[in-house]
């Protein structure tokens, strides 16, 4: 089984009630890489008997680092509408809550469309070396990276004057993409502290919130192509910054948006 | 009591229970205004005993509309941790879920700070007519609102080629700005899809996201001068819309990013 699959597959152990366990291939410097826990939530509602329709939104709270082994998943629809469909989620290890999450789930409807946000200019990811990060953490190894603007910074990089980082990613074994792939993909940018200090700075992420704009078919047609991802912060301050993102396929389709509030020190 | 007071007064009638009424002012189109709903599920986790620290974020999912009368709001501190505390919130009405939401409080630090996003370009509020939404909901008569940019669009408007409004607002009354009041002006911009299309569309927002830079002495500062509020789409399809925007103080402080994911027909 491709490491993501296994890092993501649950177990019904009840009705609402599902069991999956960490895989050390994702391991991050505390627990497994929260877009892999982030995957996981949407999976349980993606494969919880009573869903209807495809992501729309998901948003997760990182209450505390998973430890590894197993844990549970209790996935709630609380309301299905003609359309929609809203979700609560939690993740216990040992009865403790580690992450909880509110996912909506929705029928796409044919409506009048137009993409009004505009893709990074980015060379080809052909052209591209695929560096990644470094080996600080595991679970990068999974995935293929190609900087276009602000790679993790060197020892000798020092201070950027913006937080933006675009990168080329995909799978590092061509697993085609769906969207648990895209949920885990949304947290792929390392804290914007380290591009703008210049080093390592503790931070974490606090909640991350993804709209999902791809449907299944335009998934389907990106398969195991690159993703082009884009994120900068806003606003740093108190302790707190708030990072804003888009994934984009080669092709030009806005796939998702994402948002997310880090917590850092220093 | 000021109408906003009012519309998020909650009475404590159980541990971690809380009831409401919602009041004629703050009439939608259908149900009350989603922005003062985000704010009573907010004050519903400020008020709760075991509350620490201010609003670092909060999400709000609008499952079905409340209907004119009491509420009751469920707020559970799931965990707190040394900096920060996360809630998980539910609204509901004759035991029905109307609206669900998490929320994360937290300490701020003193840390090193930077605002990377800048302000849109913007007259005086003095210098800009005081014009709101026109007459067709109620609740916008609580606000002062003057358009920089992208006002509600009139017959003759036609469609815009771009999504964004700018607007100078604050409360009608001289009610001081505090976090509850900053969540509702998050959802002050009527729906992107009026604008693009150049009229009325059926539009409603499914989720909405804010992330709280502002602290409480930031919001002090403040006080009952104008915010600047910007916001934009990036893409609609298949029914639905995500949008971003910001919330910024006449001094240039981002007191709020806030983000949603609206549904439109047509």
């Amino acid at each position: 089984m491709h490491p993501f699959d296994s890092a993501i597959a649950l177990e019904q152990v009840a009705d609402g009630l599902a069991r999956g366990r960490t895989q050390p291939e994702w391991a991050n410097m505390v627990g497994p890489f929260g877009g892999v826990t982030a995957a996981t939530l949407l999976r349980a509602a993606e494969q919880h008997p009573e869903r209807q329709g495809a992501p729309l939104s998901l948003t997760i709270n990182y209450l505390a680092p998973l430890v590894d082994g197993e844990f549970d998943i209790t996935a709630r629809p609380v309301r299905t509408n003609r359309t929609n469909q809203h979700w609560t989620l939690e993740l216990a290890q040992d009865g403790e809550a580690k992450t909880t999450a509110t996912a909506v789930f929705g029928v796409h409807r044919d409506t009048w469309t137009d993409t009004e946000a505009t893709p990074p200019t980015a060379a080809s990811p052909e052209d591209i070396p695929a560096t990644g990060f470094g080996e600080f953490v595991v679970w990068v190894r999974n995935y293929e990276m190609r900087f276009v603007e602000g790679a993790i910074p060197g020892p000798d990089d020092g201070p950027s004057p913006t937080s933006t980082t675009t990168l080329w990613v995909r799978d590092g074994r061509g697993r085609a993409l769906d969207h648990a792939a895209l949920a885990a993909v949304s947290d792929i940018f390392y804290p914007r502290t380290f591009l703008r200090r210049g080093q390592f700075v503790p931070s974490g992420t606090i909640s991350m919130t993804t709209y999902f704009h791809a449907s299944v078919d335009e998934l389907a047609t990106v398969g195991d192509d690159y993703v082009l991802g884009t994120a900068r912060a806003n606003r740093f301050s108190a302790g707190y910054f708030d990072q804003s993102g888009q994934l984009w396929s080669r092709a030009g389709q806005l796939l998702a948006s994402t948002h997310q509030l880090v917590y850092f020190k220093g």
